[in-house]
């Protein structure tokens, strides 16, 4: 435990979380609005060198996470936080008011207890909560077919495509036909449409296919959407623990997490001062932010589960939800009834809050506080709109474990769970496993969707083997990026610590990396419209040897670009038409080259002229006799 | 290029390479004589600590393809080689001869060559050939119904499963309801028996599903097997360029990769002193070596692809085949025709030694002497025993490429070809992509068996995204997963370094133990009816709070124990309930050993007597009574 005195006045951020990334820069997309100006990032490309005159590439335009971190005009002040950027949205529905103070007892005790001053973030406003009768969330704005603010920043959002096509970010009918490719994709189901409207979020926020995390008490978040028919997102997680904890270390982690891709952060803080390690987390996230608050419940009641009642569980989520945390995971699907189902399991339970609510109703005999409470947790949600993330407490700890019964039994019991907070117009999202073998993946999806009517799932990898112990940021990314194909909306992501021992900043940037993969190679097999543009433009990069571009491109320029330069590192080598895996003669790309203009210089006795475009029309020729004759080689053998 | 003086003196093995791997022994398996000596790793296991009497866990047998390194009673002699353990069978077979010398005019002028004796490995003895009329591949043999040394080695070094269940490797019968617990998987086809018998895999050769490569001239390796009803394998490729050379240092990178379970290995290089660089990498190697040959081939030309011809060529596939090389990659299926089907695509042609065919074709405007003289290629193959390995000259260098015109006519060549090599009896592999988007790979799969018969497919990666240089590991780790599922029977590895340069010794383990995982959890998806037994003794293991039982169970123990002892070094922490991750209070396995003890606590009326066995059977009735309710909660809502 490390925490300086007074870290109002010494809290500063990484400096390596605002560099802008190599070749980038911030661009605001405006809505219908001045208010509504929805971040990218634009990664500006080289033009292509020719024998004639050079081709320009149109920059690249990418979902950005990282807020205004990466804006050289924003003044990033960890002690005063990020600017609300929604407050004027939520001032105009006119649907909440500002509290005297907190209004939970354990949120009043700290803020009035003088010996956390050193700890404490100094927030110069009081907490929001609807006013009494309102229901304040995005679902239920939908629902009465209000398009919000939030609804229209994530159209524009997530609406790569549109921007990707706009003049500025177009190139050449050629460069066009390239970076234009797109495989029609699997989507079992899924719904991608061309153009991503206001309209088209609304019904699917409204129909429960989607949630917007977005709690009235967080209004520094960029609002982003979690559904099957938008970009698949991840989730980082970070948190201290009895044996690791310093507020700093993980405020750290948050802004570097976003920096790489993270589209949410869940705190998962189990050690010292969770409350106020949650205050400068929210205070500082452009993303919405996830906890578990049957942790901090634990903590109150000194770690003894069977202590847990519903009166501390209440004022728990009163303080976390005036604090601003957008989603909840809440394990109320873990049954008394269940809790047998796990004793023949290899692993038996190994949700955290799985295993402590399962050792309370154990205990006392009788169903969790979470279940037999759940509407009056839906009341609460409905006043600051934060949404349930409904944890699978008995999700499998291995593979010999997957899809048994106790798992299924609890995804029911979500199902019905799901219905109840719709009926009080909740968002709600499904948590999935865990530890599951490739071919058991798709039953997980399929069944989540039939149980759940199309709420998002949220998933744990899955881990698709249990044998690497340091690499299950690899084994589950293997998982992960299969069930974000057949449908999944969410990828929690698993470091390399995972089993092992809490993880730092570079393993949250490895976990982050890794899953941003999954995520993309998913969107790209779902075939989402814009998914495969950003592989075209970082392919036509490598094939054209701009080095830069290739790393600029990529998810981590750093590290490719470290990697390049550990053996060809002189700046003359970012233009060399070879790396150093295969040297100048035996690069396949520069061959590649050779034989295009090999064509080129063939005379017309050759059947070729030497225009390109000619060559390239004669080519096809060649080609499609070629497939006429049924590509086959020995008609006589 | 930092070659000392002298190898034949100086050369000594990397000792990182030969310690036992933690808590592990080299064991051998006989077989029907005393030469057939498998190896096999055995983990050992702590006992697992209970109230009453401590209960033992059985040890652990792997598959082991590190070779006598990590046996601490071989000696090992870079300078000499490894024991030719193969030899007595070969010589039993009587069907070769040992030749005066190098046959080919390039071995000769190498052999003659004083300015390379420096560099020059000192084999005491002459190649090998087979007698004239004979053909000497396990193809030919098991065609004729003969069961080899090499067929029977491999059965038991495949058998897993009997081997785990010889009682000297089994527990008591609740360890064993553990362990034995086993997903029936998905095959897609594959055949795999519960036994592997000799005979199963003579016939499995038989029919061409899978290859044993073994030149007669590299006695040193340990039998082993590729097919689609056999262990998933995986390939790790080395070598130098011009850019990067040392011989030392390729020699580390295959015991290293062995050590890490590389079950082949090619040596790829294309820099300087391709020849005695090989001779080193065999004469060390217990795996089969593989290479492609076009690559030296062109070396000798200048690096002038056009200049290439086919004695040139011949010449260097006898110079390889007399050196040991197991199996060649040949770039037989480029054709003239195919080459416009490349014109448009984003990334052209990215095989080397594809694009060198290519470049080759189009100069001469005829059909390449790989394709024209490869019934000759065939002849000289069944006299040393060299596989093919049909390469893909035409496979896809971006998503955007994929499973295009190009790609699939090649593999039709390929098929072609596979049937003139069995012809001749000689055994053949296909190789495959490259980049495929997730739902494009099991077209791959699908296509490859229909036309070339179920040959093995031996494919490269495919990576599953082209936005993540610095990662390709995991792009095509996840692609290399699914396919191994869908049949393809070896991977061949891809490190960090691909796209950006030559792979150090760091990223050739990295490289190795992703494609470990892809593989295994293609063996566990595909239902292998020994692979989940690993990953149920780690998740004992690890239920249990075994720490170094889980750390030794895993691919990569030093890797596991370093993330751990990051935050707990000490002693005590290696038997401590719980990690950094969550520290005491909140660790669910810890608290799900205090569920199932809650439930031995219970007093009668409360339903539950305290014996274990007694507790599991009732939360058995318990759970059926819930099943037959059907699981469901509201039944009057």
């Amino acid at each position: 435990m490390t925490s300086p005195q007074f870290l109002s006045d010494t809290a500063r951020v990484d400096d390596a979380a605002i560099q802008a990334l190599p070749g980038s820069r911030k661009r605001y997309v405006e809505g219908s609005s001045a208010d509504i100006r929805v971040p990218f990032r634009e990664i500006s490309l080289s033009p292509t060198r020719t024998s004639g005159q050079d081709e320009e590439n149109p920059p690249l335009l990418v979902y950005d996470t990282s807020g205004p971190y990466t804006d050289p005009e924003a003044k990033i002040d960890l002690r005063k936080g990020l600017t609300e950027l929604r407050r004027p949205w939520i001032d105009a529905r006119d649907d909440t008011e500002f509290l005297d103070g907190p209004t939970s007892e354990y949120g009043r005790r700290r803020a009035n207890d003088p010996m956390l001053a050193p700890l404490r973030f100094e927030l110069t406003r009081t907490p929001r909560r609807a006013k009494s009768g309102n229901n304040v969330t995005q679902l239920h704005y939908a629902r009465q077919g209000i398009v919000t603010p939030e609804m229209e920043f994530i159209a524009i959002r997530e609406n790569q495509r549109r921007q990707a096509l706009s003049t500025a970010y177009s190139g050449s009918q050629e460069v066009e036909r390239i970076l234009g490719q797109q495989h029609p994709g699997e989507g079992f189901g899924a719904r991608l449409p061309d153009e991503i409207t206001p309209e088209f979020v609304r019904r699917e926020v409204a129909e429960g296919r989607a949630i917007i995390p977005c709690n009235i008490n967080h209004p520094e978040t960029e609002p982003m959407i979690i559904g099957r028919n938008f970009l698949v997102k991840i989730n980082g997680n970070l948190g201290n623990s009895a044996v690791s904890s310093a507020i700093e270390d993980e405020v750290d982690k948050m802004t570097w997490g976003i920096r790489w891709g993270a589209d949410t952060i869940m705190d998962l803080s189990t050690g010292a001062n969770i409350h106020e390690t949650r205050e400068w987390i929210v205070r500082n996230a452009p993303v919405p932010i996830g906890t578990v608050p049957i942790y901090q419940a634990l903590e109150k009641v000194g770690g003894v589960a069977e202590n847990l009642t519903w009166e501390i569980f209440r004022d728990t989520l009163i303080e976390q939800a005036e604090q601003g945390v957008d989603y909840f995971t809440i394990h109320a699907g873990v049954l008394l009834r269940y809790v047998p189902l796990t004793a023949e399991r290899v692993t038996g339970i190994v949700s955290r809050g799985g295993s402590i609510m399962a050792k309370w109703c154990l205990y006392h005999h009788e169903e969790s506080f979470l279940y037999t409470h759940f509407e009056d947790i839906c009341e609460i949600c409905k006043r600051y709109d934060v949404a349930f993330s409904l944890g699978d407490g008995l999700r499998p700890g291995s593979v010999a474990d997957a899809n048994d019964a106790a798992q299924f039994a609890e995804l029911e019991t979500l199902g019905e769970l799901t219905k109840i907070a719709w009926k009080h117009d909740v968002q709600v999202m499904i948590e999935g496993p865990g530890h599951v073998p490739m071919h058991l993946i798709k039953e997980n999806m399929d069944k989540q969707l039939a149980e759940c009517d199309e709420a998002p799932f949220y998933t744990l990898g899955p881990l698709t083997t249990d044998i690497a112990p340091g690499y299950d940021h690899i084994t589950s990314g293997i998982g992960a990026a299969m069930i974000g194909w057949y449908g999944c909306a969410m990828l929690c992501y698993v470091t390399p610590k995972e089993h092992l021992g809490l993880p730092n900043k570079d393993d949250v940037k490895t976990g982050i990396i890794t899953y941003k993969i999954a995520a993309h190679a998913a969107d790209l097999a779902k075939g989402h419209p814009a998914a495969q543009r950003r592989d075209n433009a970082l392919s036509k990069a490598r094939f054209e040897f701009r080095w830069e571009d290739q790393f600029n491109l990529g998810l981590d320029p750093d590290t490719a670009r470290a990697y390049h330069d550990e053996t060809l590192p002189k700046d003359s080598a970012k233009v060399a038409h070879f790396c150093s895996m295969c040297g100048p003669k035996f690069c396949s790309m520069k061959i590649s080259h050779e034989v295009r203009d090999a064509y080129k210089d063939r005379t017309p006795e050759r059947g070729l002229e030497s225009d390109a475009e000619v060559v390239r029309r004669g080519m096809k020729e060649q080609a499609e006799k070629f497939r006429e004759q049924g590509g086959h080689l020995y008609r006589e053998v």
